[in-house]
């Protein structure tokens, strides 16, 4: 059934398991397609056609069950799985990543973070180790790591890139501005592109 | 004409100036919707269609002057105006973005940041005042502020972004995890949902 879910639907899943999770701490216990509706600014049709995709969730006439409709999306979008991240660049934005506490309650620490600056090596952001990229190797053979986070400039991201794949990695989280590519088609990518979303932004000022 | 483009297309608009300036730094001169297809990973077809929508800019056997096209793209996105931005929310975030020189360089120059902590007041971050957040309005009223970045927490971003548009600011780059709303339809968000992205990126290794 998975299968044949749009990349649409599937790109809404992670705000539908947003406004749960605000629900859920409302103490919410049910809820109707109507009144999510109205909370996410989206349609009642729209709600029951993208849950029904994994089977609907809800009853007729007695709404959805929030938590189990929350927990149901967090195990599509593989929350029920801890997935260790590194980072590789230590700048502000890894920082960012790294303190920013909600990352972890999702299920992916940050388990160590890589640089080029000898300045940084041995030192501990939020706890979190800085060793030497060129302790990657070993790092990788000797922990499980999931994704790995690319935080630095673009012309060094490539390379970079191609070394976390050759080393097993599966999963990139890409904020360097360029596009990834890689033979190993098992590897997925996920980009950031804040520029490209600068871009977006001045356009629609610019047809305002 | 430009009331009718898709929103698909206008997503792909950045990518294009991107690899365009690439090119311009490189030195090519003009480049054939299938040299440029190959480069991006994309289709001639959809090349050519997507550029179509502005006029197309490239005639049949002599491919697409890169500068004429990467200047034109670029004014399409509004990037022949300089867009002055500010940042609510000094932390790790607000640092990245001040100090990665190329936000300036694609003419979106931070301008002033502001925080409600007041070891930061009186501080530069790459020659950039951090101020209180209590002078914002003045601030406001003083300068030319085309587009406020939040990087600063849930609970206190709907308050800050409600704020800024009642200062008459028509443009909000978000990226706090939630998702804002405003009664002046003038306002355009731009949102980057970290939280939504590594989901999206756990759902993709979950299916591999």
């Amino acid at each position: 059934m998975n299968e044949q879910i749009s990349q649409a639907v599937i790109r809404r899943l992670p705000r539908y398991y947003r406004y749960l999770g605000d629900l859920l701490l409302q103490g919410t216990e049910r809820i109707s397609s109507n009144e999510l509706s109205a909370k996410m600014n989206s349609t009642a049709s729209q709600i029951r056609q993208d849950l029904n995709n994994f089977g609907g969730f809800g009853q007729q006439g007695y709404g959805y069950n929030v938590k189990y409709l929350h927990d149901e999306i967090g195990k599509i979008l593989g929350l029920n799985n801890t997935h260790n991240m590194i980072i590789i660049g230590a700048g502000n934005l890894a920082k960012a990543i790294v303190r920013y506490d909600k990352f972890e309650r999702l299920g992916f620490p940050t388990i160590a973070m890589f640089d080029v600056n000898p300045e940084l090596f041995g030192t501990k952001i939020n706890d979190i180790n800085v060793y030497s990229q060129d302790d990657l190797d070993e790092f990788v053979k000797k922990n499980r790591v999931d994704i790995a986070a690319l935080t630095l400039p673009k012309q060094n991201a490539v390379k970079a890139a191609q070394r976390v794949v050759d080393l097993g990695i599966k999963a990139i989280w890409n904020f360097a501005h360029v596009d990834l590519e890689f033979d190993n088609k098992d590897v997925v990518v996920e980009n950031v592109h804040l520029s490209d979303s600068l871009m977006q932004l001045s356009y629609n000022i610019t047809r305002k």
